[in-house]
């Protein structure tokens, strides 16, 4: 199953494309995905924790990606989870990625002309 | 946490719009989505069964679906699954519902325009 | 990604357990569902729909279900959701399955007693 | 939605129990999931990164976990995903949590007896 995660959150950077040594297409993205939490005392929905990931998508996705998500927009991003932890000259560092499988616009907040260029075939 | 799934598919159906007598807009549509399996014996990819499921959106989302999606488009749905049966003269009826949060096209399959129409709270 | 669904439910039958012409064993239950909504007009969690699904488990997982899970247990199920329907002698039947990668007792409600039995592999 | 993930995995440390000022009783623990990734070209499935979590429960679920889960079982793990960074006196920290829904052993792996000790209801 390999932590399959589902995240809707939006758009931190620009999309950074690139191709691999092999030839394969690569598109990468910063997400942020806020926690809503129902505050019962007031009555109303909070914002608590926001989560950081780094989107990495290949292939057609990768391509569909770098010419339609922009920095700002909301997102679906269905994947795999992977949290990596190194260390590098005496320092720690630790990435927390999503592999990803489809991402898409979310629709709950704004409309999309789409456009189909592939046979989505892997 | 009420059986929350996430599923990739195809539009079925044309989107059908309605408002609830309490004024809230709503829109449904049919989804289905195929297995894929790995057949090791060929080294290849098959279909397997595909799961039907009506898909009920509600509000800002049921609203962008209706301007947005189009019969054999390819969706990722996030939502509640419910499951009902009944009885109505003496026959067996069933039903597969998802009661969408968040409706995307899948950007493995196509490019999307994405334009910004409502804050997105409820 | 097969529509993947994990549900937390009450086991609602004996379990079934079999061994397929080939030798392979499985095991198989009735699982319901039910949703919990929070009715804020009267601030009290309200039971909503049941969803009805039979989980079918092969080999290990299939042994130790045998040997642990008993009607009325809770449990925690994680699977891939198959909804199938057919047509025999002017009748429409469906089945809703999910078929179990994991299968565990819920902590929430108990505790348990642990005994490790296979290597776990496939 | 916030971020729900299924994790399965092993329980790599001792279970620390502990009751918040409040009076909420609280455990937690280490798990760690390994990817399995099927290597095509080997014809067999080979270990891949570990996604490391610290899994924490509140309440009920929080006491039976005490009494039940020991370092090196397998469990199921649902819950609320959360990626917490920080900075103390120049140095950079971070935490990879899942605040626990539901906490299983994995059947997949042994037996278990179950006993019923709650109603369940938070």
């Amino acid at each position: 199953m390999n932590d399959l995660i589902t995240v809707r959150g939006f758009v931190a950077s620009e999309i950074t494309s690139s191709t691999t040594p092999g030839g394969t297409g690569t598109s990468s993205f910063r997400l942020g995905s806020t926690e809503r939490r129902f505050d019962r005392k007031n009555n109303i929905w909070v914002d608590g924790n926001t989560n950081w990931f780094t989107v990495q998508a290949f292939r057609y996705l990768a391509g569909n990606i770098g010419c339609s998500v922009k920095k700002g927009q909301r997102v679906i991003v269905v994947g795999r989870l992977k949290l990596r932890q190194w260390e590098h000259e005496g320092k720690f560092y630790h990435a927390s990625e999503i592999v990803a499988e489809a991402v898409g616009h979310d629709l709950m907040w704004g409309s999309a002309n789409f456009i189909r260029t592939t046979s989505g075939t892997n």
